[in-house]
């Protein structure tokens, strides 16, 4: 008898993510194809049939024994019916990503936004295993979020849950967000506003220190030199992660008096700081959530990297299909 | 054919409010008996099971037609076990409640907290009706919350979830809260922290206006007080409650970035201010959300106010029973 296998697919600005995935979370394939953004997306769903179909046939699988696709794309989604609001990477408006991509596979198709389906990867095989509630923070250009209660993803009523990056934590004041407010987490607690905040520091008051030294060889620096030179005990390089953990440890406990997480998991590039970033972390979210909410909550390392989204989606497949 | 009823329960400090409400969420009976808590309150469960087989008797049903008994009681709980491990209004300490109560009544028992059968009753019949994405927030001597996601409650790893009185909205500097912190949202928006804000005002610079002539002539006011006099256009009574409702509308807007509900229902004894209250908290809401969830959220009072309660645990018989 043939496994079953679970497609996942993790469609990013620039490349496509594929994997066969057992029910037990095995790859047996995984590979990646290119994002082509050419006429508003409107070849992605062709291009990713096609893709899947040959690699089938590669494996000498039988498309009988393919579960379904989950699928995670970036932008405003529609769960229930697959429908993609926008994604502005990708060029897609009012799209129907689920029914265009069912028509073309033959194979049933289960979509949910980026973040949501790298929260689930985390829940079924990495940091977050075994925890129902949980909450996964992606630390990178931005800040995303995954909000998981009771086993099941929170999508709330336009699919915005886990928008933490978002969350407001300088209320008066606060440096502009791309989104058009002031003073969310993301300006001070993503990769962009971490080095951004070690910038406005450097020009503003140079001062002697490690960073400040390879600023001024380098001409630029990256959220990495300032971990690195915190680890270091650099102390501009300190005051900066104290600064971004601060609010980040603020915003996770406000988050937790809501929603009181077994785990939160932290990934994306940031998330390399490994203890230099969590130390603090923890520290903040210790002063802002009570004793009930911060002793039941680990604060950990995502584990499964790039691997996460596929993962994920690979999961909706097999449990939501 | 006789009906199927559903016992709900709400016990608080004084009274125990109990009800037979049908499956269609109609009051069948409605009764209350005085809160024994003598002994930390080992009595509490002898006296709901008498007064629920008297009332049954009285009302000529059969005890074959009771599905079961919902129950809210304050403090923390364990739902799926139905044990407390702190009541501190009421007594209990590591205290099997519906064990006992299943014992003394031979009826199945589920209990869940106070916060949460109030904010199921407003999901089930009252302001929330028809929504699954609901947060509920009490305003009254403490800032209390239910959060339901999916129509099912959010309970988290500790039971924790929903208390949002505990955000911190003043991270340094704010005034000390019941639960050891500062800053909490209690502090300031609860009818004990908006008065508190308004005597501080009153006490340390005495003005002309509404406000004062009422706290010089009676020596005191209340909460009401406050929001009467604010809809007078009194000054200080308006400062009073635009602080009180931006640091409201600035954490739910923060839970809303989290968890993207479709309903905020506020309730509590502040809720009776209506308009006065929610015009300036939704629009500090509007100012801290992003679009596409301020505009898919309705923030409106609730409507059930005391039968909230067990009207939600009635539910919870119904559906978890």
């Amino acid at each position: 008898m043939m496994d079953m296998w679970n497609v996942g697919v993790d469609i990013g600005g620039t490349t496509i993510k594929l994997a066969f995935v057992t029910d037990d979370g095995l790859f047996v394939d995984k590979w990646e194809i290119p994002t082509n953004t050419s006429e508003n997306g409107k070849h992605i769903a062709k291009d990713i049939s096609y893709s899947i179909h040959t690699k089938i046939k590669e494996n000498g699988h039988s498309l009988d024994h393919v579960r379904g696709i989950g699928l995670g794309a970036p932008g405003f989604i529609e769960m229930s019916t697959g429908f993609i609001y926008q994604a502005v990477n990708i060029g897609w408006k009012d799209y129907a990503l689920k029914e265009e991509l069912e028509h073309e596979t033959g194979l049933p198709v289960i979509i949910d936004n980026d973040a949501n389906i790298a929260a689930i990867g985390e829940m079924w095989l990495g940091a977050g295993k075994g925890s129902k509630d949980l909450l996964c923070v992606t630390l990178g250009t931005g800040v995303g979020g995954g909000v998981i209660a009771g086993g099941e993803v929170v999508h709330g009523i336009t699919g915005m849950a886990g928008e933490i990056g978002h969350i407001t934590v300088i209320p008066e004041g606060g440096s502009p967000c791309n989104c058009g407010k002031t003073g969310c987490l993301e300006t001070v607690s993503s990769a962009t506003g971490i080095r951004r905040l070690a910038l406005e520091a450097l020009n503003s008051r140079p001062s002697l220190g490690l960073l400040q030294t390879m600023y001024e060889e380098n001409g630029d620096i990256s959220t990495a030199d300032i971990f690195n030179c915190a680890k270091e005990q650099d102390a501009l390089s300190l005051r900066i992660v104290e600064k971004a953990t601060f609010y980040l440890g603020f915003a996770l406990a406000n988050i937790s008096m809501a929603n009181n997480p077994e785990k939160i998991v932290i990934g994306g590039g940031v998330s390399r700081a490994g203890e230099t970033l969590l130390e603090p972390v923890k520290r903040y979210f210790k002063q802002y959530a009570l004793p009930r909410v911060y002793e039941a909550t680990d604060i950990v390392i995502a584990t499964l990297g790039n691997d996460a989204g596929i993962l994920g989606a690979a999961w909706l497949a097999k449990n939501k299909l």
